[in-house]
C-alpha cells in the first residue's frame, strides 16, 4: 500500500514545487506592521491548501495574526497527532545581500531560494503533502491529525498559547510533530530531543532631549551610547561567562553519556570556521563548540543603534541608544525569572544621568526528552525509510516555544523532525532549502503516519 | 574721528540689514553637490561686497569651493590683521521645523531668521561693514587687513590649509580675527582664548561573514556587537575617566586662576539640566560642569550600529558592528599621537575571533592663548566700547581647526570675538541672529581697528 503513496508523491513533484513557490511569494513578515493584509492572505492560502489536501479547515482570528487549522479524525483507536508549523517569516533585511529577491523564489543548483524556504514554509508543507497523498490514494490516514499553523512564530507566538489552552479538550492528542529544525549534516538526518529556551528584550537609554554638539556639551552630559556600551560590556567576562547575577544557578549540566554522544558526532571545526569566515571560535571556557551551541546558555546583543550612522564623522552626543538582547537558555532555567533579573541588574547599574526603558519581548524554557519511547522510535523508522540511513538523536541550540506549550497543555512530547540544513541561511540573506530534502521529508512524513499507527 | 564712523554705521543700519538679507538668500550649502553653482554665485557676492567696501579683491578657485580674499595695505608701520570667515552654511534640514523658509530671511522680535544668520554670514559681515565705514569716511584704516573668506568650513575646510600655506609670505600678519563663536550670555560679551582639539575615528568589527541564527550558533561564535560593547565599555571607568593608555599624560591642567575665573561666571546648573531634559549632569569626577566642557578631554561615541534595528526582536548574531568615536582634546594633547594610541590599544584588546578596521577621520590640537597681551587687551577695549560692558575671557569646548592653522603657518594668535548667542540655533532649525548684536558687533569691529593700531 505504501508504494502507491510513494508513487503518488513522486508523480506530483513538479506540482509540489509549484505549491511551495506560491507559498513563498507571500511577504508574510509577522514583525512588520505593513504586512497585516498579506498575513491574512497567507493564512487564506494555507487554509485553501489544507482543504485541498482533504482536511476540515478553519481560520481562527487572534489579537495578532490568524491561526489556521485542519483536521481529520477518521482513524478510530489510532493515536491523534498534532502537526504544528508557521506561515510567518523573519524580516528579509539586509535586502542588498540577496542574490535573488527574497519573495521571488528561484531554484538554483537544486535549492530553492526565498525567505521562509526552510523556516518554515518548505518544511511545514511536507506534512500537508504527505497527508494529501494518503487521503487522495487511500481515502484515509493511519492516524488522526490536527494541523495548527500559526503566523506569529517569529515574533514570540503571543496568541498561540491562549488559543491552544482554549482547545485543551478539543485538541487532546498523543504526540506532536514539528518540522522546523535541521538535519545534523547533509548525510545525517536527525531527531532533536533537546532545545534551548530564550529570553528576548530591548533596552533603551535616553540622555539629553535632543542630539547635542559634542564640543559644546561633551564631557559634562552623559552620552547614552557610552553608558550602554559600559553597561552591556560589564555583562561578559574574559572567559565567555555571562555576568548576569545567578545566571548559571539552575542550568542542567550535561551528563557524561551526552558528552560522549556529542563527541562522537562528526564535526570539522576547521570547516565550521571556514564556512563562517572566522579565524577562531569563541565561547564559554571549558566547553566544546557543540556543547556551547546545544547545552550552554548565552548572552547575545542582536542589534545596537544610536546617534549618527552616515558617512564620515558627526560631532554629536546622541539623545538615545538602544540594544536588542537575547539569551539562549538551557533546560531548568526560567526565562521570566532571568528576564526580571536582567532588568533589575541593568537598572542597578544605570546611572541617574540617563533614563532606561526595558521592553520584555517574550521568553520560553528549554526542552529535554527521553528518546527511548515508541514515538521517537517510530519517527526513527520513518526517517530511515525515506533517507536511507538511521537518524541521530541530537539537541539544537534554537528555541521552539510551542514545544513547551504542547507539554504543558496536552501533556505530550514533540517529535522534532528536521528536513533543513544548518547551511540553509535561515534568518539571513539567501535563505534556501534543498529540494531533495523537501521531497525526502515529504516521504518520511507519509511513512511516519503509518509507523505511528498501532 | 571715531564719532564720524559711529554715525556712518548708525545711518547705514537699514542698508546693512539689506546687505545681510541679500547674503542670506544664497543657498550656499557646501555639503550639497546640487549647490555648486550657487556656491560660485555666493563667492561672487562676497567678492563684490568686499570690493564695494574698498578692498582689493580676488576669487581663488580650489579643488572644492572658491576662496575669496580682500586686502588693504595702506597703514604703513601698523599691524596687519587677517580676518577669517566663511560663506558656506550647514544643510537646513529638517525643513518642516522652520517657521519661515531657511533661505528667505525674516525679521521677527528684533532677530533675523535664516540659515547662516549667525554661522557665519551675519557675524562675518560685521567686519566688512566696519572696514567700509573707515574707508568711506576717512579714506583709510588704522591697520592693514587681509580678508580670507572660505566656502568649506562646514565640510572640513579641506582646501584652506593648502591655500594659506601657499600664501605664507604674502599674507604675513600679526594677528587673526574670527567672529564665529558666541557671547557668554545675552548680557556678557566674550573673547574666547581656549578651544578644545579633536580626534575622530571609526572602528568596525567583523565576525562571521553573514548574520547568523543566534540559536544555531549562539555561544560558539563571537558576536561583534558583544565584543564592541566590551571593548568600548572598557575605555571608561566609573569616575568618568577615559582609560586609553596615557590619555591624560600631556593634558594642560587648569591653573587656580582659571578655575577661579570659571567659577565666577554666572551658571545656573538647574536651568542647564532643565533645558537638556536631564536629571543629572555626568562627567569626570573632581571637575565642575564648566571645567568639563572647556578644559577636560572626552571620549564620546557619536554613533553605533550593527545587527537588527527594526521593530521587535530578531534572533541573530550580526556580521559586523561599527562605532564612530570622537575625543575632544585640550591644549598640549596631540591628536595624531592619541589616535595612534587609541588604534593600537583597541587592536591589543580585540580578540582573534573578529577582525578590526579603523578609520582615522581627522584631528586638530587644542588652543590656549595668553590673554594679557596687547591684542587681547585691544579687543577687550573695543568690545567694552560697543557693548557697554567689559567682555569676559572664556574657553569653548568646540574646535576651530583654522585657529591652529593660523598659529602654525603665520605664527599668530587669533582673536575669537563672538557676536552670536548659544541660543541662536546654529546648525539647527530657525537659526537666527539678534540684530542688536549685529550692529554692536559691527561697531566693536570698527573700534577694534583703532585699538589695534600702535
Amino acid at each position: 500500500m505504501f508504494s502507491t503513496i510513494k508513487s503518488f508523491l513522486e508523480d506530483r513533484r513538479d506540482q509540489s514545487l509549484e505549491d511551495l513557490k506560491q507559498f513563498l511569494r507571500f511577504e508574510s513578515v509577522s514583525a512588520d506592521s505593513n504586512c497585516l493584509e498579506v498575513m491574512k492572505q497567507t493564512a487564506g492560502f494555507v487554509r485553501d491548501r489544507l482543504a485541498a489536501a482533504g482536511l476540515k479547515t478553519e481560520i481562527h482570528p487572534t489579537a495578532g495574526h490568524p491561526i489556521v487549522t485542519g483536521e481529520w479524525h477518521g482513524a478510530a483507536g489510532a493515536p491523534t497527532v498534532l502537526v504544528y508549523g508557521h506561515y510567518d517569516v523573519q524580516p528579509p533585511d539586509p535586502l542588498e545581500l540577496w542574490t535573488s529577491p527574497p519573495f521571488e523564489p528561484e531554484v538554483r543548483d537544486g535549492k530553492i531560494y526565498a525567505r521562509g524556504a526552510t523556516d518554515d514554509k518548505g518544511q511545514m508543507l511536507t506534512h500537508v503533502l504527505s497527508v494529501e497523498a494518503w487521503l487522495k490514494t487511500t481515502g484515509k490516514l493511519p492516524v488522526n491529525v490536527i494541523f495548527v499553523i500559526e503566523g506569529e512564530e517569529e515574533v514570540g507566538s503571543n496568541n498561540l498559547d491562549l488559543f491552544l489552552a482554549e482547545k485543551k479538550e478539543e485538541y487532546a492528542c498523543d504526540i506532536a510533530v514539528v518540522s522546523d529544525t535541521s538535519m545534523y549534516s547533509p548525510e545525517l538526518p536527525a531527531i532533536t530531543y533537546g532545545l534551548r529556551g530564550i529570553l528576548a528584550c530591548e533596552v533603551t537609554l535616553t540622555g539629553p532631549n535632543r542630539d547635542l554638539h559634542s564640543g559644546v556639551f561633551g564631557g559634562a552630559v552623559a552620552n547614552p551610547i557610552n553608558i550602554l556600551t559600559k553597561m552591556l560590556g560589564s555583562l561578559q567576562d574574559d572567559n565567555g561567562k555571562v555576568l548576569i547575577p545567578g545566571f548559571y544557578d539552575d542550568v542542567l549540566e550535561l551528563s557524561d553519556e551526552e558528552k560522549k554522544q556529542f563527541a562522537q558526532l562528526p564535526f570539522d571545526e576547521a570547516e565550521f570556521m571556514n564556512n563562517l569566515g572566522i579565524n577562531a571560535v569563541q565561547g564559554e571556557a571549558g566547553y566544546s563548540t557543540t556543547q556551547r551551541r546545544w547545552a550552554r546558555p548565552t548572552f547575545d546583543i542582536n542589534g545596537i543603534f544610536g546617534g549618527y550612522s552616515g558617512e564620515g564623522p558627526k560631532t554629536i552626543i546622541p539623545s538615545t541608544a538602544t540594544a536588542k538582547i537575547t539569551c539562549r537558555l538551557v533546560p531548568n532555567q526560567n526565562a521570566a525569572q532571568l528576564t526580571a533579573t536582567l532588568k533589575s541588574h541593568l537598572e542597578s547599574i544605570c546611572p541617574a544621568s540617563v533614563t532606561m526603558e526595558f521592553a520584555d519581548f517574550h521568553g520560553c524554557e528549554g526542552i529535554f526528552f527521553n528518546t527511548s519511547g515508541p514515538y521517537f522510535q517510530a519517527a526513527s523508522q520513518a526517517i530511515h525509510h525515506a533517507f536511507g540511513t538511521e537518524p541521530v538523536f541530537i539537541r539544537e541550540g534554537g528555541s521552539i516555544p510551542v514545544v513547551a506549550t504542547f507539554q504543558e497543555i496536552f501533556g505530550v512530547e514533540t517529535l522534532l523532525l528536521g528536513w533543513g540544513l544548518n547551511s540553509d541561511n535561515l534568518h539571513g540573506p539567501n535563505e534556501h532549502f534543498l529540494l531533495e530534502n523537501f521531497y525526502r521529508g515529504t516521504l518520511a512524513s507519509a511513512k511516519l503516519w503509518e509507523e505511528l499507527a498501532p
